[in-house]
């Protein structure tokens, strides 16, 4: 069976066609492509023309899943279901996302953030598999979280938005954020912007040993705590561009215990960090392979 | 069929006899009685005693429930299971409270947290009936928090901490707070024994005009919204001596719109907060009946 996944973000919108395998492995991804994101109608039609011309190569395809930015209203039967909610981002607000899919496609669509998606990736596939409860956590562009409780995903009234749970401002730290909705939530003390605007240059500028990642991996660890003492799960997966740089998880890993403030018996050293805190095990993929996760959840 | 509760706290241990109602609803409290927290050996003791008393009036209990301060080993078929674990409260540390009880008096017994068993209490007979996805607040002594999600309680690893979170610190109050892991923590900032220490009075004693209870409801409304934004539940219980006061509901649904900032579009007025945010409906017995639930859901 093949499928179409679409991992619908900020800055891009990455579509695929995968090809589920018959013994549950992670599918195989025949075609992928990138599309900036720009406005709503010409950003979704050019994904729309990528999946009609892969039909003449593959055959159509039987589902589509998209795992997108948010905020989204993603409870099947809602009123509002498959559109994006008020979002700074221009243009985007109420945008039919799921439903001009399932118009223009003609097949089933599964919809839900791009880190619940991500988070059923690696349930399925990565880090996860056979983890009731764990926390996939992207740190990126924006930061965003999907959890697992009982071996299903959390969306209570909606979704989760971990990037915004409040932050206790390092000492020091004057930098007044990114979030234009809170003075130091999480994203926007922590996420890319946060970092190329508090340093005045692009992360991928900043060297390894500048003062700016120590703080980085302090703030990310206290995030990482507040949410593992929200929810106590056995597993914590860091991913997106900021998580997977090269020495981040280090560096995470060694400033959890002083965040746990030596709070969680099981959580006192380095070592136990390594055990909690983990990298993707679909690496950068969890996000697309998660969207195509979602649609073979379908009923 | 009778059942034994036990609401296990550090103050005191609250013990009832209850009969459960064959139309699912409260169960009826038939005798109560309050032993003051000394020594486990000592406390325990004094409680098996009530229940042993109460044999002769209702005769035997068939199951018992036990809804305790934390941490705690929840986890049915853990090796530590029914202890309490690693806490500053002398003598307390690895105590076999369920262990204890079960031997004593060869009835099954379910244990989890003081706060799991008064959500629980709240889902099947309070204010969360019929709602999957909920959180109950315990704000008194301690802050504590238990998780519904997707119609179940949310464990993990063991259980939430929902007190330790970190706060921001809001602006001109230099307090140290109370907790002794963390210099910010929802807990050691607006605990009661916080508000005491903060003021150098009870809380009883601190007239209502007083700005006391403005920086509370603050402090509450923040830690309740990083919690909202972790779980994004559909609804909000406070619960707990200080979450009680009489007007303490209303004003931390006053302070909760300018605690999330804006950002979550269903809450942005008070009359929204009013519906997110509601009192326990089994009032000051949340916990003791949710104890009782927990014995109930025993297989």
């Amino acid at each position: 069976m093949n499928i179409g996944a679409i991992e619908a973000g900020g800055t891009k919108f990455v579509c695929a066609i995968v090809s589920a395998q018959p013994d549950g492995s992670a599918p195989a991804i025949l075609e992928r492509k990138s599309v900036a994101t720009g406005q709503p109608e010409s950003t979704m039609a050019e994904v729309l023309a990528f999946f009609q011309a892969s039909q003449s190569a593959y055959g159509a395809i039987e589902r589509l899943g998209i795992g997108s930015f948010g905020p989204i209203d993603p409870i099947p039967g809602s009123p509002g279901w498959g559109r994006v909610l008020a979002t700074p981002k221009p243009g985007w607000t109420d945008a039919d996302l799921a439903g001009y899919f399932k118009r223009a496609l003609c097949v089933p669509v599964a919809f839900d953030t791009d880190v619940n998606a991500a988070a059923l990736g690696e349930r399925l596939w990565g880090a996860a598999q056979d983890v009731d409860d764990f926390i996939y956590l992207t740190v990126g562009t924006g930061i965003g979280g999907g959890a697992f409780a009982n071996g299903r995903l959390v969306h209570g009234a909606g979704h989760p938005e971990m990037g915004h749970i409040r932050l206790a401002r390092l000492p020091g730290d004057s930098f007044g954020g990114t979030c234009p909705f809170h003075d130091s939530c999480f994203e926007g003390l922590a996420s890319g912007p946060a970092i190329e605007r508090r340093w005045g240059m692009k992360g991928a500028d900043i060297p390894e040993d500048h003062e700016a990642w120590a703080l980085e991996a302090a703030y990310l660890a206290q995030g990482i705590a507040s949410l593992c003492l929200a929810f106590s799960p056995r597993l914590f997966i860091l991913g997106g561009g900021v998580g997977a740089r090269p020495d981040m998880l280090a560096r995470v890993r060694q400033a959890l215990p002083a965040a746990f403030g030596g709070y969680r018996p099981g959580l006192a050293s380095e070592q136990d960090a390594a055990r909690l805190l983990v990298a993707p095990g679909l690496g950068s993929l969890s996000g697309l392979l998660g969207s195509a996760a979602l649609a073979l959840e379908v009923r």
